[in-house]
């Protein structure tokens, strides 16, 4: 005998069509599974006339939201519409009318997570996000699952496909950067306006969420420093590859005492490091646990089927606990409140690229300002001269070891103010 | 208010003392995170002078089994004890008991997993087996939990850290199988007896219990063709890094139809493939699902800690469920009932090294007789002669198009049994 569970979907964009499609393909491997049998009864659709290029009964499409928030009938209610509002809302009522909660929304998560966990365990229902970060990877349900019995130090993902994409091809093919993002676009791997995630802010909520998992602090995306690939250079690339260095962007945070430091940046990874292979629009997370040792999740984090499959198993959680209170004591819960604090960016190695005039005495300069901060230089090397501005100059490529980020930034600062340089034209932690 | 949980644990070797110790390190933060106060109680010892390089209250240790699968305070048994037997008695004893049971043991649970997890639901308790498969990586709650709503087509394991780390050595240094295997025996990653490894039969165990997860049918390892990595030369790692390629040993099962194939042995894996970068001891397994699509997971397959990790995350997760048939008609159960049938080695496309006499007209007899048997060469290539047995001969070494295996044996066959080539070296499968 299967128990009947009924699921309300806002949205029936690339994810929503995803988890119908996942549903229609295995609703009977499911029943089978876990005795449930789970339906989407009705859709939040404001253009029921518009082709999704899959085939849904009308009769389950409604334009009024209260149909599947307010609605008695509805254990579950999915929420693909993405933004912070009125997703947020609209999630704020499910749970309020007692119903559990499952999103796919990264953004809505990272911005209200903290408000929303709280209003599900006071309606002693349940609000799953599997989905928002790293799509069909199961990150979330294994951090607050199986590694439960782990404290964490440190948590590596890459967690954006499209720059993930974007850096595999120019370093597989030496392509340009505009070049691949064209390519990207006409893939359909990036967006139009890929601003959200060349820039990283995609990247950073999405770290954000995973902060708050594994250290239990709130770390909003506004307040996490980051960086995206727009300054990559195919220089930086070959340059990284010669000395046995993948760039990757990565969002990283590292506990350090009862600080967590983190950003998202474009890093140099040693080839050997398991994120170093991790190619094209793939995501992959790596964490360590200080019983489990090294970690690493690897699949992908977006299209239509693979974040539908996270969304539904986030379903077949909560369908095993509809009734209201049931199992409740042992759901983990979302932590804003561990003694740890974030900080922003801690300490790292770094490797700087410097466009220089090719005069005589430049890198005395250089190496001096360097040494009055305390920082060493690891490796210096000057790449072939080329024009910049109208200027004749060449790349002066450092790796500097272990110092502040707020250091490094100050003696750049110097550098840049003295006449040594022509420009600071990238900077990248080195793992 | 933390719920207290009483845990009896039946064997205090590595993985006892990884279990213990990792709950030491952080029963305050799993207290604080699931409100489980969890404690293990009692320990199954018969040796307690033996000393562990672990502090144990002596209070804790009994010598008899029944102080613990028959303690009305017990709520949950941790065997970790390893072999088929008594192990399996002690767990259906506990079951029988009404008590929940975990276990690392791969061996007990592949040759008894059916018959213990029917006694588990008879009585309405949990059995779980996460450390049984690659150590501290959460695969199997991952497959019975946020994958659920996934049909898997394929899965592919590097289960054995003792044999990966031999293949990487050999690989990265060019030495040979005996020089590697007696390194690892020194530092602890082979055993002084290493057959079960090197045969591939500890590997066998664990696919055996990923087959009966993955696809619900039984393929108990004594029907799982199985070939260790004896047979492995560096002449074979060299050709195939030539050819693009990576040598692993792989645990292997596919779905066609109403059948499954798999086997154990070493397989010839793309260089670009995510498994060909996991090296040295660590373990991953892939899969992939016709809603998730490609994920890997990666991490430590042994040792104390990362396999306490996984018993400790099975123990918090049944925690919660000490209250008996709560929430059980969600628990997914172990299947053995799917129309799928195991059928042992399936079509591949194979790599084979033959040891051939320098003489002419031989390339055409073996080219005639694979063309007999319907099998197309991809690839031909003949190595420096060398002598074996006091002959002169050359290694010829093809890679052939998809063919069955059973197919291959007998073109194989005839081959020998001509006076064509002295003997067949190697087959492998290729990815």
């Amino acid at each position: 005998m299967s128990k009947k569970i009924k699921v309300g979907m806002l949205g029936i964009g690339n994810v929503g069509r995803g988890t119908y499609q996942a549903l229609e393909m295995n609703r009977s491997l499911i029943a089978e599974k876990t005795g449930l049998d789970i339906e989407i009864v009705k859709i939040l659709n404001r253009s029921p006339e518009k082709d999704r290029g899959i085939e849904i009964p009308k009769e389950k499409y409604t334009a009024d939201v209260q149909e599947i928030i307010a609605n008695p009938e509805i254990d579950i209610v999915a929420e693909l519409i993405g933004g912070i509002e009125p997703a947020t809302t609209y999630m704020a009522e499910a749970l309020a009318n007692g119903k559990h909660v499952v999103t796919a929304n990264k953004a809505a998560i990272a911005a209200n997570g903290e408000k929303l966990a709280a209003l599900a365990q006071e309606n002693k229902v349940l609000l799953r996000f599997e989905a928002a970060v790293a799509g069909g990877i199961p990150i979330l349900s294994s951090l607050t699952g199986p590694l439960l019995s782990n404290e964490f130090t440190q948590v590596h993902g890459i967690l954006n496909g499209t720059t993930n994409y974007i850096l595999t091809q120019m370093s597989m093919y030496g392509k340009s950067y505009e070049d691949v993002l064209k390519d990207a676009q006409e893939k359909g791997f990036a967006e139009a306006d890929p601003t959200a995630d060349v820039e990283g802010l995609d990247a950073a909520n999405k770290l954000s969420i995973l902060i708050s998992l594994i250290f239990g602090t709130a770390a909003l995306p506004e307040d996490i420093p980051t960086r995206g690939i727009t300054t990559v250079s195919n220089v930086d690339i070959q340059y990284a590859e010669d000395a046995g260095y993948k760039i990757k962007l990565l969002g990283s945070a590292e506990r350090v005492g009862d600080k967590v430091y983190g950003n998202v940046e474009p890093v140099l990874l040693p080839c050997e490091h398991p994120l170093a292979s991790v190619n094209n629009e793939f995501n992959a997370v790596f964490v360590n646990g200080n019983a489990v040792d090294e970690l690493m999740f690897y699949g992908r984090g977006a299209g239509p089927l693979p974040t539908g499959s996270a969304v539904l198993g986030d379903i077949i959680d909560m369908a095993g606990k509809t009734e209201k209170g049931s199992a409740f004591d042992i759901v983990p819960k979302l932590r804003y409140d561990s003694d740890l604090k974030f900080a922003g960016e801690g300490s790292s190695k770094y490797y700087v690229r410097m466009a220089v005039p090719e005069k005589s005495g430049i890198l005395g300069k250089i190496t001096t300002i360097f040494g009055e901060h305390d920082i060493s230089i690891e490796v210096i090397r000057q790449e072939a001269a080329y024009e910049l501005d109208g200027e004749q100059v060449v790349s002066l490529i450092v790796i500097l070891f272990r110092t502040e980020k707020s250091n490094l930034m100050k003696a750049l600062d110097k550098i840049e103010k003295s006449d040594a340089i022509h420009s600071v034209e990238n900077i990248m932690r080195v793992e």
